[in-house]
């Protein structure tokens, strides 16, 4: 069978359009921004230990991976355009790091300044988390700059791991509390070549779920919290905390991969799969209860207090791609370019320099604002402004590290094929030769690919919302069958050839399975991979009133202060006989308005307001 | 001016139809199940004052209150029928408490028993609203037995408390924490001719809003909880714990009408106003959010998590008779019998043995179960199923003690003029002779009115629901003129004289102001003053996604289960294209099916499912 491999990140060079933009907002404001939250916060200032209790900026159980997600982001942005200041920073780090670990290869924030003898005792306090993001900082910073000194550290930390937890079992727990050394130690592995890494990862993966120490941590009393209730082979339902269960499942995905795991692979496509048609918002945002950050059951995804954490969307974009590497199937492509444009990007401002933690699909500053000021009169509500750090700041870095490391997306290959998943503007190495993508996208469906001469097959992605498109090899047409949302041409290719993709991109308004309450009678305005929203500033208030036509034709519009092409549909809004009556007979009295829809990351960049993205429509 | 008074209970006796069946099942079953959970849970046994700390059942705050409506109850259902068991039970409770009862008037069951040395020192603890309950109490089974005992032992604690409280000053507040006192004592004035209960009533309705102490109490952080936020002159919006503020507001319109005080008129209006026109469900529920059991802000009516209180529905009924009688405007009525029939009604099962105390519009029980399943998974949710009694079990005897003394809210009468407000069969004994009312309300608008000889006006009430009506006199047209909602006959009639009236009562559908987030796109099915509902034993599951025709033809069928009238709407639901996916391409596939609808108040009463008020409909 044909095995897929991804291309290393120095392969793959986002060279300008959508992704470029975020990436130079991200290098120009959101890196520094965040970086100095992040010092203001204390968290630069826990790598000198010096903390005692009474003293302010207390570290937090995951201080080292917020550092260390922002130092991945870093070296993503310098990997492309080297910065002495920038590198200066991060080698700060890497001697206090230093100069911390202990003899052993210990190294943790908390444990070492707080409670040193509780180390690796328990299993919810984010150790191994920890660990996990300083490895992949590590890896990537080595990638970018050559410097070895940050990886070795790891390394050695890495090898304590081993040692207590596979090989001597002498832990208070048996796997991570919350999943990400997993896919961190399969990245080590690739990374170094020591199968060590890739077998104390395995262990880690085949013992969760079977440790009966570690089922009896029930946070908000469900062992599914930490997707610890069934071994990883028998589980069929995404459960618990999203990001926890996802980033496992990236794990999951990887070892299938690697291993050609056919349960394991099995396991990967039923959780995937329970998300997508069950779990999901059309955002491609998971978790819906702030309780426990997590999934809830089937068809539960009420909008006004949707969590759908920006991590978690932006897990489910890792998982996805994942899976698209064990097998080209359209849908995974698909849920990644919903989560990524929508559920992780609504999460940042277009600054990239403030943040959403919680991501809802409707917003009514009224009731939000009453919630502060007499507490708790609604359930938990979501902010209604972006802020630039959180107490609990685990999504700006996470948001900046996903924006440098984007063109990990867009291509996989094997021997003899090249597969483009994701349509971005980016240079490419690919194993056949330099690839070079230009494309609008997403605004755009056209897309222009020039491929280097040789004996290849390329397939490219019919994303699942695209009814029609048109392929040509320079100028002439082709007609490939679609096969589980790709198109795959063999041939032979001479230097410079050309094929151009047109996906026609009208606006498609999409519906939701009656079982979710909350959509019923109401559409969400998508064209392409975005989901679109409607604001109070363009549309004053009452969004939830506002009644798009059945078929009405759409007209677009450049909203310069966005950077968006907003959508504007024919629509009409209720005549209320008399402002003071609450009740009133019902009558079809409405007046005709025209619907101007913004892309949904776009919200929340103007005045505060409502915010709806499904919208009521005539019958 | 004309000045309008109201009949005494016993001049007004229900005897049969609509409300008798209600009285019937509170005499044959509703009465004595209360009492036995009232017992089992330890509320009877508490007048033993023998209760030490760590022994079960521990007295509550408001016990007291519990015994008392329960009494009042009984003496309602006592009066029209006399029953030697539940007078000897009664008759034990007022033996202990004459037995528990301070030298100087004083009892309480919780303070008594628990710390004696704290009475009349917290603000919050119902010391006063238990004896507003307990006076009561005693008016009524006075009224209904002659016996005297219990009002004297209630007047020596009144007096004690106008000492304590007008006269000295020396109690740790000034004002009763849970309003009620406020219009016992009034009811106490007119039952002796006492003004020293109406100094001491206006006493603690003047000095509301003003004792900086009383202030003090934050509940929830916000002195609004028991409206001591202004003077009750100043108050015009309907603010805090909604029980607390209807009883409040039927003292102030007890006094306002007793005082011809214009001021108090006047808050009286606004805050009447506030809550029919901008805070009160389409069922007559107020105090939408859990946290404080409160009234929150305009149009702040959400449907799943409608609080919606019983004993709230029903205190808007009281504050609502009130101004009925202070002037006939039919919108007083209209949102009296909106709350009764509806609202308080709802939260009594049809055999009066189990009760809600919250009535939410919408109940999808996966998500309630969820809640139970996974601890505060999502906002506070009410329960699916009546139970028998609660911890705080405030709804249930005061529901029947509604239900005994539903003929007060019948009529009211002048010097030259009989008002009939609400429709029932009934016998009563007005200022002009005996008054014959017969009417199958509030299935059939048809009410046939025999007169006492004699010249006296007779102001019928026009529903302002109803839009064609028709009045005969002996057969004969009438075409008086609707003013605010009555009619007003001005004649003089010859004995047996009839007027039938006939309230044409079409289905009618209502919409909510478009700041009613939840309700934009919806109707509400009502006929009459009923409010109707799907259930989904009726229904089938998704009723969120079963639209009603904009313009199809009711029929009706007569469901002998429940005793009630249904209405049955032509409908449609969605075609769902693909039963595994979550997302769909917009389509306007359906198919037919027949909406059922029940009267709201007959939900719950068969097998547990969704239930939906708010209906989507065709456009």
């Amino acid at each position: 069978m044909e095995k897929f491999t991804d291309l290393k990140r120095a392969q793959v060079r986002v060279t300008g359009d959508f992704w470029e933009t975020w990436k130079q907002n991200a290098r120009a404001h959101g890196l520094m921004s965040v970086y100095d939250r992040f010092r203001d916060t204390g968290r630069f200032g826990a790598l000198d230990f010096t903390w005692k209790e009474g003293m302010p900026n207390k570290p937090h159980i995951f201080w080292d991976s917020d550092i260390a997600k922002w130092i991945e982001a870093a070296a993503y942005l310098l990997q492309e355009q080297r910065d002495p200041e920038i590198e200066a920073l991060v080698d700060e780090c890497v001697d206090k790091i230093e100069a911390h670990q202990r003899p052993d290869g210990y190294f943790n924030i908390w444990f070492d300044t707080a409670e040193p003898e509780n180390r690796f005792t328990r299993y919810t306090d984010h150790e191994l988390y920890d660990l996990g993001h300083l490895i992949e900082a590590a890896v990537a910073y080595r990638d970018a700059t050559g410097k070895e000194k940050f990886l070795n550290l790891m390394l050695k930390y890495a090898s304590l791991v081993d040692k207590v937890f596979r090989q001597e079992h002498y832990a208070g727990f048996d796997t991570p509390g919350h999943p990400e050394l997993e896919l961190a130690l399969f990245r080590l592995y690739r990374a170094t070549d020591d199968e060590k890494w890739l077998n104390l990862m395995r262990y880690f993966v085949d013992t969760r779920g079977t440790s009966p120490r570690d089922k009896t941590y029930k946070v908000f009393d469900r062992p599914t919290y930490s997707q610890t209730h069934l071994p990883v082979r028998q589980q069929r339902t995404a459960e618990g905390h999203s990001v926890r269960a996802c980033y496992l499942y990236s794990g999951m995905a990887d070892l299938a991969w690697q291993d050609e795991d056919e349960s394991l692979k099995e396991a990967c496509r039923a959780l995937f799969h329970n998300i997508a048609h069950r779990r999901m918002y059309v955002t491609g945002g998971i978790g819906s209860s702030h309780v426990g950050e997590a999934f809830t059951f089937d068809y539960d995804l009420m909008n006004r207090t949707a969590y759908a954490e920006t991590c978690a969307a932006l897990s489910l974009a890792l998982f996805a791609r994942r899976m698209s590497r064990i097998e080209p199937r359209g849908e995974y492509a698909d849920i990644a370019e919903k989560a990524l444009y929508n559920g992780m990007l609504a999460g940042v401002s277009l600054d990239t320099q403030s943040f959403f933690y919680e991501n809802p699909l409707e917003v009514h500053p009224d009731v939000i604002h009453f919630n502060d000021y007499y507490a708790q009169a609604r359930d938990h509500m979501p902010i209604t402004r972006r802020v630039r750090v959180f107490d609990c700041s685990c999504c700006p870095p996470n948001v900046l590290r996903l924006l440098g490391s984007i063109g990990d997306f867009a291509f996989t290959q094997s021997d003899k094929a090249l597969y483009v998943h994701h349509y971005m503007t980016c240079q490419a190495e690919t194993a056949f030769g330099p690839v070079h993508m230009e494309t609008k996208y997403p605004y755009d469906g056209r897309i222009l690919l020039t491929l280097p001469a040789g004996a290849y097959d390329v397939g490219l992605r019919i994303p699942g919302w695209c009814r029609e498109w048109k392929l040509e090899k320079n100028g002439e047409i082709l007609s490939p069958e679609n096969r589980d949302g790709y198109v795959r041409l063999a041939g032979s290719w001479a230097e410079g050839d050309q094929l151009r993709l047109t996906l026609e991109m009208p606006v498609r308004l999409v519906q939701a399975h009656p079982a979710v309450h909350e959509d019923c009678g109401r559409v969400a305005v998508t064209r392409g991979p975005l989901v679109y929203c409607m604001e109070e500033c363009d549309n004053g208030k009452y969004l939830k009133d506002v009644r798009i036509r059945r078929n009405g034709t759409p007209s677009f519009a450049e909203n310069p202060q966005l950077g968006v092409t907003e959508i504007c549909l024919p629509a009409s809004r209720r005549e209320w006989p008399e402002e003071d009556a609450l009740y009133a007979e019902y009558s079809d009295a409405r007046r005709d308005c025209t619907a101007v829809f913004i892309p949904y990351y776009a919200w929340a960049n103007r005045e505060e307001g409502e915010m709806l993205v499904w919208t009521d429509i005539d019958r």
